[in-house]
């Protein structure tokens, strides 16, 4: 039985996920962005930050998000830009699958991470997700360009969104190229948190 | 006592509340962007349309928002779509004052409503609008551009926003333009409805 297909991802309340440029990313703005996740104690857990951290619904919202991915697939650039952040434990802890141009051999990192290098393709990648994820779900970890690149070709299930109270005002936008024709959304929850709402949607074809 | 300064919009999930000219109005998304109003006894009620409809936590949202409002402020471009749309009893029944650069006396309608234009300044029109609305609150009821005027310049004290699960694409963004280095929220409440999900913010200088 293969699982869903899945993003999940921040943004401020005027769309945006993530700065022009990496450079930026510990910006006040996007400090804020994530402010909801650093107390946790799943995240404390899971960056190796030690024990402690706030336990509740927005914990076990982390938490399950992390435990229901098999497997993850990314874009070249979130990958360029986690490749210098990560710790060699880096956060994942299963099969990341990287969409680039380029051939190399699978990157294997402690904790069970091993990135893989695709160069054929979304459906490819997807395919390739699908047959190390087992019955668990596939994350589309990001960037947007990669979110938006299966959203718009049908192939992604459902998403959740962590909405921030915050303004950016530019950067990259989640549906920035969204093709509306296409995709219609059927809203199945929105949970208030203490630093973002919690909304999540299931994709249908329009 | 003056009452507060607010805004009140649906918006959907890629940051739309409007299309690019008022002839889309019409159209699947947008008729989306609305549906959890179109069932609720107040909407009926407010547009004359009738008895009966839903009513409930969101009837009392819609409700309240009309409700606490003294006096609204609209942008031209808004008057002019709803000039031709609006019924000779407009959904107001309280004044409103039109941002414009044009000299037009007074426009009273049935039920209350009076259109007042006002050609110096968003500042005036508030001023106006404070000067008749007594204790209750003072609606920018849009569109976009006349509400990014108001937030930029720091005269919003909270908005709320009915988030709809459609996608657009395309059309008039609520913050496009904002200035993020000025402007901080506060999240305030964060409400799951039926076809929406209504979040309400305060707004905080940087």
């Amino acid at each position: 039985m293969a699982g869903k297909v899945f993003f999940s991802v921040s943004m401020s309340l005027d769309g945006f996920i993530a700065p022009e440029s990496p450079e930026e990313l510990m910006g006040q703005q996007w400090m804020e962005l994530q402010q909801w996740v650093f107390p946790l104690r799943f995240f404390r857990e899971n960056a190796g930050l030690g024990e402690g951290g706030e336990e509740g619904r927005e914990n076990d919202i982390a938490r399950a998000t992390f435990e229901r991915t098999g497997a993850s697939v990314m874009g070249k650039r979130m990958f360029d830009a986690g490749e210098k952040a990560w710790p060699e434990d880096a956060p994942f802890h299963t099969p990341v699958f990287v969409l680039t141009h380029e051939s190399r051999e699978p990157w294997k990192r402690l904790g069970g991470t091993t990135f893989h290098f695709i160069n054929d393709g979304i459906e490819s990648a997807l395919d390739q997700a699908r047959s190390v994820a087992g019955d668990r779900d596939i994350r589309i970890a990001g960037g947007g360009t990669a979110i938006l690149e299966y959203l718009n070709a049908g192939l992604i299930d459902e998403f959740s969104i962590a909405l921030s109270p915050v303004l950016f005002g530019s950067g990259i936008r989640l549906f920035e190229g969204i093709d509306a024709s296409r995709v219609a959304l059927e809203q199945i929850s929105a949970e208030p948190g203490k630093r973002a709402t919690h909304l999540t949607y299931a994709v249908r074809a329009r």
